[in-house]
């Protein structure tokens, strides 16, 4: 499975893929049991896959969502010519609030926002061309992050990632998991644990899939080992990807990220969160401004259709917890790297170009 | 469903149970779905019973054993008459092997063991004698370290726990639960928080069941949860049980048990430890002396039977992690109370008697 690291690559399953006019999401809820994409063509499918969680991760949200703007443009242009454009709001008002942390939904939406205004006649190829440079932008971010952030493991790194930061969660190669890639790629890193991230394990179902097919050597344990893995020595890095990034450098990441921060700080384990700067939001001063999804009680309740816990119990299931900017030791973007990420660094990112 | 604090007590559900000459096992594999006991004559049965987890919980582990000694005397005594005692070892052997991490099984052996030597006929009555007292004794201190530990909780006071040690992992009653039972009961405690605790989710199946059964408002969440909990200030208190606690006062417990120590500490929330002076082990000089089981990789592969990670992955499963004592800040055991354990603090309440 290993034997050649780099020719796997260029093969690796995408999360969405735009083919004949349709977009096609990887049905995430099914893997790794399943590889099976869906086909949406209407824009209220693209916004109820997104909620329904068919895709996720920041990124691969934000690209579901300009290839939802396209659908929703040709729907809009078939009904009304030329004036399309007053018909659009509704669909973009579902695709924005279908998932509340992620940043680069916004982001994303703005963008193909502002293609909207400027041509005359059927909007579909100039929508089309911007929601494929956003993907093909995505995919050359991840590598250049996973360039930047492999360069700091030294060798015979040891790593570990919590939920799904890889080709999956984005346009492809991954965020976290691209610069595991990278350093697996350049010998670096020797060995991954992945968490498995309750309660939608990402981590065993997504994670763990998806460096198997690499032929990266990974290791599954529970959320609540990982502190043991610290306090025994065995890793080097955290490496965790990042829903939105508040303009302090405090992180939005999958639940449980926080408390490996905690306990990475309190070991000297060093912790790495790698993202596009599509997920930095200057308007959201910090941590504490940022939106946390609360789930379905259900998603603790019941587990492959068992139930696991009795009826009536009360439950409390946030998506996403803050990570302050003070325990992340590097912050990877495309742009560049931030050690010790703060104010005026990410300000900083922000502006260059 | 609360009405009655006091009168739910006495009608709580047992892990195990003596009756016409044979052991009732409640098999917590199937809670919450089925409640039902596994009834156990064989003293193989019993090991066996232990090792597939069919009851689990330091406490309630040594005096299943106990009463597999007695089933394993009669037996002896069925086949050779006054030469039973010779008979003993396989059977004595097979139960202490059982499970490698909790103190209390080989505490409870060594016990039954003492009373073989000294009467003449059938060995069955002093044996039960004697397994009923560890029993009757276990109860008597999980109340007794209830008062004790409640008395440090504040009007007002929430916690959260992980794991069971409930009713369930005892005689009856708890240990860290029989602590919130009884602060419950004083009126001190307003809010329970149980995490779910991956692997075999004993938070959700039986501490939440435990909770609602006696009217407690519990919260389930997912053990990635715990840190944003303290962070957004909703705990006041950890409290758990223990498997093994060594010399100097490093604990074992179940995993992720170090890791909500940890967040703890980093919060201001404090974390207490409950459980019987069976646990301690002097013969264990500190944490790393205590042997850690690890359970097979399927336990993290598959849930509800259905398979959540991919096929030829990697998986570390760990059952229990030391906390070390300086995270302590308080062990409540039923010979008395110790702030911020250490080396001579334990040998002291192990010499009391």
């Amino acid at each position: 499975m290993i034997a050649n690291r780099h020719e796997t690559v260029p093969d690796r399953v995408r999360a969405l893929l735009w083919r004949d006019g349709g977009l096609g999401l990887l049905d995430q809820r099914l893997l790794p049991q399943r590889l099976e994409y869906l086909w949406l063509s209407h824009p209220a499918e693209v916004a109820d896959a997104i909620r329904r969680m068919v895709v996720r991760g920041a990124p691969a949200i934000g690209i579901t969502a300009a290839y939802g703007v396209v659908l929703a443009a040709r729907a809009a242009y078939a009904r009304s010519g030329e004036r399309w454009r007053e018909e659009l709001g509704t669909d973009l008002d579902a695709l924005r609030a279908a998932r509340p942390t992620a940043v680069n939904l916004a982001w994303a939406l703005r963008r193909m926002e502002a293609r909207c205004g400027r041509q005359s006649g059927d909007p579909e190829p100039v929508l089309l061309a911007e929601a494929q440079a956003i993907h093909a932008e995505d995919i050359a971010a991840n590598r250049r992050m996973g360039e930047l952030g492999a360069a700091f493991l030294g060798a015979g790194s040891r790593a570990m990632t919590h939920c799904n930061a890889g080709s999956l969660a984005t346009g492809g190669f991954g965020t976290a998991l691209g610069v595991i890639r990278s350093a697996w790629a350049g010998r670096a890193l020797t060995k991954v644990y992945a968490a498995e991230t309750r309660p939608w394990l990402q981590g065993a179902r997504l994670t763990a899939w998806e460096l198997r097919e690499d032929g990266v050597p990974a290791t599954l344990l529970a959320d609540g080992a990982a502190a043991d893995l610290m306090r025994r020595g065995l890793i080097d890095w955290v490496i965790v990807g990042a829903d939105r990034i508040a303009a302090n450098g405090d992180v939005a990441n999958k639940i449980g990220t926080y408390g490996l921060a905690l306990a990475a700080r309190a070991h000297g384990v060093r912790f790495m969160v790698a993202a596009p700067v599509s997920t930095i939001d200057l308007e959201t001063p910090d941590g504490g401004a940022i939106p946390i999804e609360e789930r379905p009680a259900e998603e603790l309740l019941a587990l492959g259709g068992q139930r696991v816990a009795p009826e009536g119990i009360d439950v409390w299931n946030p998506v996403f917890d803050i990570t302050p900017a003070a325990l992340i030791d590097v912050l990877v973007t495309e742009r560049g790297v931030l050690e010790a990420p703060g104010r005026l660094g990410i300000a900083a990112l922000c502006q260059a170009a």
